[in-house]
């Protein structure tokens, strides 16, 4: 049994990681991560982005994981490689095939997974030396350099950690835009010293994900580009009880989603929109997420303005089962709706902090669900119709 | 048969409008507006929000449009009576009384739209005296002071007319914001002086709101007091040919889209999305919305930035019938991306002028829509971050 060392991705023993400059960014910043498991176990699972349009490391990773073994995962910022047509996928089997001669692997145990805009082909001569320059770079306290190389218009690098009985999970992510995963999220590495077979990490991945990158929707739109890894070394030597590695990594991913939301492109508030009493989970989705895209209650957030109708006219577009005329509307604890007609003065809510609570209580059920969102403001729009890089 | 007079909704004849000062906007302007059929026929129908939460004045006007018979439509700004419980419900109630007394017609035939906030009560009274005030102000010619009454963000009024053989329609709108209407929207009111039955009117009205104020999205947010209601006169004495009148309305409606679109909230960029050879209208329509309410492509578009991947990343989101890597992406003419891979330079791409075209070829079939809508501008933020009146 190893002990953990790095941060982030290298918190688990077991994995090294590196992040370089290979000049796909123009800022000059790292743009290329490596994160290599060392075993004895190469397990692992993957979750997809939902998205029809796929880019080309996803079409490739899709082929890697269903073994389910995974030596090594590459990750580039810089360029997404979506839509770049039979010239942009063999850039990707390029790149996971210098990974895997570097180190002496198979390509199909590569997965890779890039970032940035889409429609542009990278660079495969600045890819192959930052594979060279990221193998020779390798650390098992190399966690945060490979975190920062994924970042894109993130403000600052994420990471997280969970020790269990034993046993360590860590992670990074990085996402600040185009944040509203389904089936997955921004890109995401997870890595653990468990031990655990591939069947169980998918498993265990998916319900974790479910709860947390799943019910993050920053601003309704989905990426191409999505992928979270979960790898697994076995380097401890422990096999884990479940229902407490289940427990760390659904937290662990929740922390993740925390810090995706928070980093989120120009936003000023964060907010937790629950729904409450609703007659199944899906419809409790439904409901709030029909107001996490809707883009005058986002901006009345922004303008610090309680503006309740407009939470009553979003979740009256749902399908979900229930009546519009007994919900009750909750702002940072004040009830200015009940039982859909106004209750306590608008002018009651402070909506100056950056975090924001609205509950939404549709009295039609037992199921609950939480999703997470950010308003819509100046910065959001400046730096969305500004970026091209 | 009568002469054409008025603008508007008294370009018909055998229909009497006002409107007047009320007080129940804070700014003073006109916000009360009264439409008269003085027949012989008051035949009419309507079209509503296929939003679950719904104004009082539409479960108000549903009932009353039951019979087809409407004598008079009285509409308010400065409030949008939604969420207002059994108090509001009456204040409509009450309106419809007062239009009754005052015309000497049952209040079973008069129909009630508002605009405005959500959640607020109306003041009875000052509706009262609004309605005491337009009935006094009735004319022929009035149809222009009843445009100018029923808007609210709108920076002009709205009017739109079309002549037959020997018959004429006029209509009148407001909508700048909340915009993304389903089977309806904002309110909008058309006369026609030709002789025709309801139910007649009903379905050449659904079919020419179908591809008008349906295919409006200008901001994916859907109101809780859309109504489009038709009324016809009969006053010219002329049944008119059913393929020119379907033809003239239609066409009347997508001018008084038009005027929404281009007066929309903040809007720098007029943008029409043209989707081709889907496999089915459904599938064009769906593909068409998804981009129109999509932050992110707006947003660039706002930034005059021909970012064609974010089209992509949104249509990938639909269950459109269409393979992602197979189509082809137009913008002002210059074609941008085919079969899912780069074509032309985007710097060729001018998108200075305030409309945009935007052409999806999904080549797959022989089906089309065209959804209209906006970009995502600062100014949208701020008139939405700031509006509670």
């Amino acid at each position: 049994m190893s002990t953990s060392v790095g941060t982030g991705i290298t918190h688990a023993a077991g994995f090294e990681a590196a992040g370089v400059r290979a000049g796909l960014k123009t800022s000059g910043n790292p743009d290329l991560a490596l994160v290599v498991n060392r075993g004895p176990l190469q397990n692992a699972a993957v979750v997809f982005t939902s998205n029809r349009a796929q880019a080309n490391p996803i079409i490739w990773s899709k082929q890697v994981i269903l073994d389910g073994t995974v030596s090594a995962i590459v990750l580039n910022s810089g360029g997404a490689n979506c839509f770049t047509g039979a010239e942009g996928f063999q850039t990707t089997h390029l790149t996971a095939e210098a990974v895997a001669t570097a180190l002496a692997v198979s390509a199909g145990d590569v997965l890779v997974c890039s970032t940035g805009l889409i429609g542009e082909q990278l660079d495969r001569a600045k890819l192959a030396a930052g594979v060279t320059a990221a193998v020779a770079a390798l650390s098992a306290d190399g966690g945060m350099d490979a975190a920062n190389a994924i970042i894109t218009t993130d403000t600052h690098a994420k990471t997280a950690t969970r020790v269990g009985d034993g046993w360590s999970i860590g992670g990074m992510a990085k996402g600040a835009g185009m944040l509203a995963p389904g089936l997955a999220t921004m890109l995401v590495v997870l890595t653990t010293d468990a031990v655990l077979e591939s069947a169980d990490l998918d498993r265990t991945l998916r319900v974790a994900t479910r709860v947390s990158f799943d019910r993050l929707d920053s601003d309704g739109c989905m990426s191409t580009n999505d992928q979270v890894t979960l790898m697994a070394s076995g380097a401890s030597g422990v096999v884990p009880d479940h229902a407490a590695f289940q427990q760390a990594l659904t937290d662990l991913c929740s922390d993740l989603a925390t810090l995706l939301q928070q980093d989120a492109e120009g936003a000023s508030h964060d907010i937790t929109i629950d729904v409450i009493n609703a007659a199944t989970e899906d419809d409790a989705v439904e409901v709030g997420r029909s107001v996490a895209r809707n883009n005058l209650f986002k901006a009345a957030v922004f303008g610090n303005d309680p503006n309740w109708g407009r939470v009553l006219a979003a979740i009256g577009t749902t399908a979900a089962d229930f009546d519009p005329y007994l919900v009750d509307v909750t702002m940072n604890g004040v009830r200015v709706c009940s039982n859909g007609a106004p209750d306590r003065p608008r002018d009651d809510v402070d909506l100056s902090p950056r975090a924001m609570s609205l509950v939404i209580d549709l009295k039609n059920g037992q199921a609950s669900a939480t999703i997470r969102t950010n308003d819509l403001t100046h910065d959001y729009v400046h730096e969305n119709s500004a970026y091209a890089s």
